[in-house]
């Protein structure tokens, strides 16, 4: 019963027979080669727009390799005070960006408003050399805590930034669980709300090691492939990332697997809903549950092998959980963990 | 005919089974799986010693990474001046470093030697400010032009870099090959000559995107996971990484790939060398041959479907090409290549 | 009459006659000279402890410098979320200490509190690599509301550092004016509470471009010296920098210019406090006044040529401005404020 | 009888006296005051065209921040092997370009031919991410030797930089020197020969710790005042760097101090070659002179007070050294110098 993260499974069986695929042959490195060259117009036909993509084996590679791109080192990259990038990822954006600063702002339910967003872009200094100037506005979708942004509400955000000359970033590890809460198409959820650069997982959806920067107006991709190699992020047998990318978005794969996820979560949150004991604490719309519980359950729950984390630190014998549910989480292990917090 | 270079091909079966054995059930994230903690053992019994062992997806960020634990950011790195982190990694080290210099010196045959190593350091101003301060030499085992330095070579170098506080890294993108040549055991080419870290090539010997940076004194890894994280290459599913670095060593396979390789590579000098109009510029230690040839034949070569590098620009009629074998590529090719160039 | 900053005013007599001193003959230059090594023994002295004293051109260079050795490239670093480091130095100690992360917090009168403090570090999760890792605080003393941490204070922030491994740093850009408010030693002011390093600034105070890095453990300046020189900041004719830094502290010259500007500041707020529609915003300890006043006011003093700054902007009618005396500002301008404000 | 460096002597009477001027009254801070505003349109006269001039307080300071300008992190900077960014600060250049590389190359007497440059250039592989690309060329004007590229050189090298999109930059720390040399107009030995920065140096020549980085064609300052500010090297009290630099330049006060200091160079050049014992080993054209004496002779020197570096190690008995002559050597102490060398 692993409900610890949705990258404690493999992948897609799909996914590990393009592998093989791949494998024949001789190819040319370093991404010149066929299914590196196809993904390009495979992901141009799934959004609906040329674009520019990159493949890069880690999600933190992705954020902070597009980010360095959209903000110099005087940049100001405004996020959610609890987003990944801010709080998970070790300073990687600051690295690679060279000392720009992310600006985290608080938000209900792992969501930034545009308001909110406007009133901290506007509180900057513009053109004062005292303080980093905004260029970048970074949001997760889903969130921290598997919240989805509506097109609404990203279309609202899109028009703060670009008013003001900021680029919109989707940080979109588990992006594929957003997509099939939100029932809309990959373009409907991106470029045509505004967003301009996409961190597309696809490691958490069932790949090896394979995300994507996708850039919806690829001259802006600036200096990004050599900045990826700068980095070490030019993988030498790209081939071998590319063809699990396209295997991954085929026949809209990814979105079925996401599909599954988001069912089992919502499946675990009826039945713990149903439990007096339990609180849910965030609305539950991709593959996270965040469940309060009493501190004897979760240690009921962790005796009998289920794995979680605790989102915040237990108190007065409660403690906020998080269970995640991914594409290959058996639909015995919720039915199991739901019959043992019953006990 | 792909003599292009040794990454144009795919991985070994073993891997890709290797890979598929990994794919079963759930494991934890980040390098904290079952393989991981396996391989830890595995390279400590095959180096004979307690390592410290990191897999990355590729050599470059093996020997940036490596490299900026080694260096602060006033520190100097000797190297080889056409060495792979000199001239092909655009700039890696330096950044990862953040701003130390890389200071490459001349060498016949693409080695460096103790004497001309020594000299250099030593013009350093020692405690100057004003001057970078020497830190570590890394060197490239086998070489760019394919050499390999000697058990007594490199001892000699790391008696240089130890007795003036230097670190000595190996840049062993093709260790395999370079130790298939001198016959040695791992430990007896490592750390019984010296070398402090190495950089574990994988990917060019027959794994997907599997590096690693193996610290023979443990202690000072320093704050490598950090950084690793920083620069965003700790792999979520480093199961996957580790699973194939582990079938990669396994009964030897690395080294009878590796053997396999540079057979090929004599097998392509001999024939090369019975043509009058073809000079082997190097001698040919691992899977590289240096074949000076008439423009003429390098074009009737590529006629033909020979990939292959033009080393330097053509000049009087004739070109310095790069032929690079692998552990895949067929036999016949070989004999094909050789057929077309005796026309 | 210019209320906008400290800066605005230009040098000492005593500085300015120091520095035609320091112009005879030849000296050693990069501060190998004589005033420089004078100066350590005179700091010594001063803050009764062996010190290593670094002179600097800019205080943004001292903070920077300074917290670039406390914290690695994976280390966070605490401060007030309206700090100067945090908010009006473009991201310097970012770009200094490669990537590092500001961690800023919240507190009244521009202060933070021991307990805030400790609860900030304690909720960053230890020995992940995912999160940056605590390293140092950064006290702005006095603060960028002219406030003072009382001893008291500060021990109890530098034991919530000590007791987890923190370096305790103070941003003393106006240390003069905090000293004078405190009326306690240098000494007693700094390492006997707990404080390691110091930004001790001068410009504000009376200087034309003379700060310094004073480390009261010598040995933790670490690779201090390199990075000034990487930064650019070791200024060749140091002797002169040096000079200034020994005229402006000779015989308390800088705390009896604190306490003219402290008391000019004592003069103002007493003053505006007699006028019902002005609310001094903060307790006036330094040589800063915060004060409410209506729009029309600060349009009807700056129509008679006060300069200074509105903090935030007007709202309501009202504005909070900020008004800051100096070593150097005519006492008259302070009457002639005021008579313009009772209009 | 200091010959050590040119910055061993403090500042020029003019400039001290600009110093006590500046000292009145109150002005507006971080170059926002009348000084600076004044100082542009000096410059501009000076120069004969537009231009942007930053004052900063160091020599590596100007190069470093008016590099990072020109290349990005993946560019390559070209430079003399034994230039002063290259061996002498510490890796100042790759800290604020973030890991670009400079790469040296050989050339007689301290300087670059317009040959050895374009190969140079057009070795690096152009658009391929793995190498770094050319951005930009760095001369030292006068060299490290002492020594002066003339115009046509200078012209010859800008149109290689120009004709490959590179920009030329100029570290002009003793610029002075070079001009009086050259007896050429400031306009005519920069931007007319196709130079497009400069670091305008003149704390050698006569200032405290004012240096300015100037920009012939305004526009490609780009952030240039954000990475000062994000540098620590915008100084609060600008106005007193801005007087300096002032003072330096009126009336051709620079050109004069230069001349004298160049006059003394050749004087003590003449005194040398008369002694059959001494070898002038590099021609003297500006302040510098380049001694190939006995060791004996060197101890005798040192011995009777005089004061110059080694600029290699002794070796059979003799040691090349340099002599540095400036504004303010004394007339006398040339005369003494070759009398114990005489002796």
């Amino acid at each position: 019963m692993n409900f610890g993260s949705d990258n404690a499974y493999g992948v897609l069986p799909q996914v590990m027979e393009a592998l093989a695929r791949a494998n024949a042959g001789a190819d040319k490195p370093y991404g010149a080669d066929a299914p590196t060259a196809a993904l390009t117009a495979q992901f141009a036909a799934l959004f609906e727009r040329e674009v520019a993509i990159f493949p890069v084996a880690t999600g933190t590679a992705a954020n902070a390799l597009a980010l360095s791109v959209l903000a110099p080192p005087h940049g100001a990259i405004f996020c959610h005070a609890q987003s990944h990038i801010m709080v998970s990822e070790c300073g990687a954006p600051e690295f690679y960006a060279h000392g720009a600063k992310l600006i985290g702002l608080e938000g209900a339910d792992g969501k930034l408003t545009a308001d909110a967003l406007a009133a901290a872009i506007d509180a900057l200094p513009r053109g004062s050399v005292h303080s980093v100037q905004p260029h970048a506005v970074s949001l997760s979708q889903p969130t921290e805590l598997g919240t989805v942004y509506g097109l609404d509400e990203l279309k609202a955000i899109a028009e703060v930034c670009h008013a003001r000359g900021l680029k919109l970033h989707l940080d979109g590890a588990r992006f594929a669980n957003a997509l099939a809460f939100l029932g809309a198409s990959p373009a409907q959820a991106t470029w045509q709300c505004g967003v301009d650069v996409l961190s597309f997982g696809a490691s958490k959806g069932g790949t090896m090691g394979a995300e994507a920067v996708i850039f919806f107006h690829p001259p802006e991709r600036g200096d990004f492939e050599y900045r990826r190699k700068k980095g070490g992020h030019l993988i030498s047998k790209m081939r071998f990332v590319s063809a699990q990318l396209a295997a991954y978005v085929r026949d809209g794969l990814w979105l079925t697997a996401a599909a599954r996820a988001n069912g089992l979560a919502q499946d675990l949150a009826t039945g713990l809903r149903s439990l007096n004991s339990i609180r849910i604490a965030v609305p539950v719309e991709t593959n996270m549950v965040f469940a309060d519980m009493p501190v004897e359950m979760a240690q009921r729950l962790r005796a009998a092998g289920a794995l979680f984390y605790d989102w915040t630190p237990p108190r007065d014998g409660r403690v906020l959980t998080r269970l995640a549910t991914s594409f290959a989480t058996p639909k015995d292990d919720v039915a199991k963990f739901l019959e043992i917090a019953r006990r």
